[in-house]
């Protein structure tokens, strides 16, 4: 038989990478619970029903998700991402007590084309607040995801806000019908793909006027600090009232941006559209550059309508995700799992068959400690444990022989070092526990 | 448009039982760890083809998983254990060094009918080990499971073993024929749940000698300390040689598990058969008694075949599974959740408009010296945001009106004692941090 590999747009996570994306997990999970923000789980599959509810969905949706019945011939497929579960639960539970602050850390699944960096299935990191439409909770949500980014230790981050509003407004402004609203956003969205020459063309071929494509491409070229911005676009557009609406949106989250401590890294960008077409009031983007590297981590925005289409009472909601497949490249590449999520753990060798029980009981000893110690369970010689402790990186050694038994003090080796020392287990167990705290 | 449910057989955990089940997941991780097990991933679903290989597979598996087919037509279906991955991983990595200790802990799907405490999504903690045909790495894996669950505060426990080639034996000894074993064998996993009496009307009814099926089930009741068992069966049957071989297992498998702590609890007990076709030696499976609740929470055994199966070199592999929906269960009718996963959190109440910046900042302040803070995201006035925090069951309010932000110091209420300081911001994070550590 060949050898079975994972399903195409899948992967398996070995035990070395593994331990690093569950550091960037709970790292993450810490910084979410530091806000008040509390933990959900949903089911890894909805109902179809559900999800062709999002973004106008139907046959549309079908063909990007997976998609399957059950034995009873309910329609079912795999949730595509945590908001439509988080609105479901919303609008199922009118009982919750609003806020809900929730964040939820799980894998999604998307019937995409597999290139490099972008599997079928992926982990999504999200938090939202329901039941408030006070823009503080929009600011938090950007601080989370900052605070959080910041946690794993990245340092230069652009934020880039836009609002919905502001971008209807602006449609309103260039003169370009609203019945060409959807599909001029949907070119826009993919400015950044393709050169500035594609998105005046694309424009044209979808019938937006020569005029107000030339004006609207002038438009969202306007990038940012939120001080110079907002009064100029307000003194153009003011009297749209959407676009007041939105701007005064962006103008409350700048302000508030520096009491959460991202007011530096605060930029309005008109270009920033945002693929779903749920989206309703302010709209953001993290990008974080790391050497060579710039590349969005995070995004989110205001959905207040969404709630409501899931038969729930009409909740305002705004949230933010964080991709765990990017953040680990980009922090892989930069080399900035130094010491991340490393721990000590300590191999109890046994010098031959006679003591290994003694080397089972004092890794236990040495587990009841709080120190993580593990034995062969191969029957091998000394030399090949020694191997073995040495590949799997364990930071020391507890050499176990008779005559250490007799003595009750053991042989402990740094094995980065290569310094020894005779101790008693309750000696190990201190100066291990002690090096890690000091860490 | 009526409310969206979860799908038949899935639920959602909303905070107050996630924030618990995480408890349990961080607790079984940690124990896992320090015994030098190490953290897999895979997708979660798999080929078809290599799901159907497992136990004879085929049709009788299809009826009993999610399977469907993607928009290639590939067949596909939810993983409905973690061992099947496990064993593709290692089958498909033959650079990988041996032996590889792994744990892995995910959800794993099951089309059967749901009932309580019986859902289609679930989840399991695995840990396993791949590489070595050595009895110690079977006593490993029951005592991983046997520690986490004493981290989690079980104190009484049951470990009941058994061993595959004993059954085997046992089938020899009392003169069934090697046709009418699995069938018997099927028939014997049921015996916890259905009467001795029916039992023995169901080996009849699939065509078990009368004086075969009373000489089986005297056998099958035997249980007791391995020391009072093994050396009495061995006498009786020790010269079948799959039998002598099974009891030679379990011996070596008793006297290490004084070594591993868990002598006290360990019976053997042959009338355990554990479904599952795969298993070639040692089975194991550990109850705990809490009240009046007992149950089993935990399984596993040895399959040294399975790898091989899925085209990879024959592989020796061991291990065992804790299922968390029953611990949880448990855990929670016993009231053993009391101060679990609890942390201080601070909600900073401002006492008007005027100070809600600086209400942002103190939190973010003490965000950074390493306490949970929230603040108000409604506009909501004092009374309000007090009853909201104490929802949430905040543990302590930090009160900011003009005149604290003016001397720079703030009221610290405890929630539970109404104790109140005034205090820096430096001296609340210190408080707080402190109360924690005492913990």
């Amino acid at each position: 038989m060949s050898r079975l590999q994972p399903p195409r747009g899948t992967r398996d996570f070995l035990p070395e990478e593994m331990s690093r994306r569950q550091y960037i997990i709970d790292a993450v999970r810490k910084v979410f619970s530091s806000f008040g923000f509390e933990q959900l789980d949903t089911p890894a599959f909805e109902s179809w029903e559900l999800l062709s509810k999002k973004g106008g969905g139907g046959s549309e949706v079908k063909d990007e998700i997976y998609y399957f019945k059950d034995k009873s011939d309910r329609e079912l497929g795999l949730r595509f991402d945590l908001t439509v579960p988080l609105s479901r639960v919303v609008a199922n539970n009118p009982q919750m007590k609003l806020p809900f602050k929730r964040f939820q850390i799980g894998k999604v699944w998307r019937y995409d084309r597999p290139q490099a960096g972008r599997m079928r299935e992926f982990m999504q990191m999200d938090v939202d607040t329901a039941g408030t439409e006070k823009m503080t909770a929009d600011a938090e949500c950007i601080a989370v995801a900052f605070e959080s980014l910041r946690k794993l230790g990245f340092k230069d981050f652009e934020i880039r806000l836009n609002n919905r509003k502001v971008l209807n407004g602006l449609i309103e402004f260039v003169g370009i019908p609203s019945n060409q609203s959807k599909a001029t956003f949907r070119v826009l969205d993919k400015l950044e793909k393709v050169s500035r020459e594609e998105t005046v063309k694309e424009l044209g071929r979808i019938g937006v006027d020569e005029s107000a494509v030339s004006k609207l491409m002038k438009m969202i070229e306007v990038k940012g600090k939120p001080s110079e911005i907002i009064e100029k676009t307000k003194k153009q557009m003011g009297d749209i009232a959407v676009a007041a609406e939105g701007l005064g949106e962006l103008e409350k989250i700048a302000a508030l941006s520096k009491s959460y401590g991202f007011d530096r890294n605060l930029v309005v960008d008109f270009s920033l559209v945002r693929g779903l077409e749920y989206y309703t009031g302010p709209i953001f983007e993290i990008s974080v550059k790391a050497g060579k590297k710039v590349g969005s981590v995070s995004g989110g925005g205001r959905y207040d309508n969404l709630i409501g289409l899931y038969g729930g009472k009409e909740t305002p909601a705004t949230g933010i995700s964080l991709g765990i497949e990017r953040i680990y490249e980009i922090m892989k590449t930069e080399g900035m799992f130094k010491g991340a999520g490393d721990s000590c753990s300590i191999f109890v060798v046994s010098v031959n068959d006679s003591v290994r029980k003694n080397a089972l009981e004092i890794a236990r000893k040495l587990r009841q400690g709080g120190v993580s110690a593990e034995t062969d369970v191969m029957g091998r010689d000394m030399r090949k444990q020694l191997e073995y402790a040495n590949k799997k990186g364990a930071c020391c050694t507890v050499i176990v022989g008779p005559k250490e038994v007799k003595e009750k003090k053991y042989t402990l080796r740094n094995m980065k070092t290569g310094k020894e020392a005779k101790l008693s287990i309750d000696s190990i167990v201190k100066k291990v526990n002690c090096s890690l705290s000091q860490k």
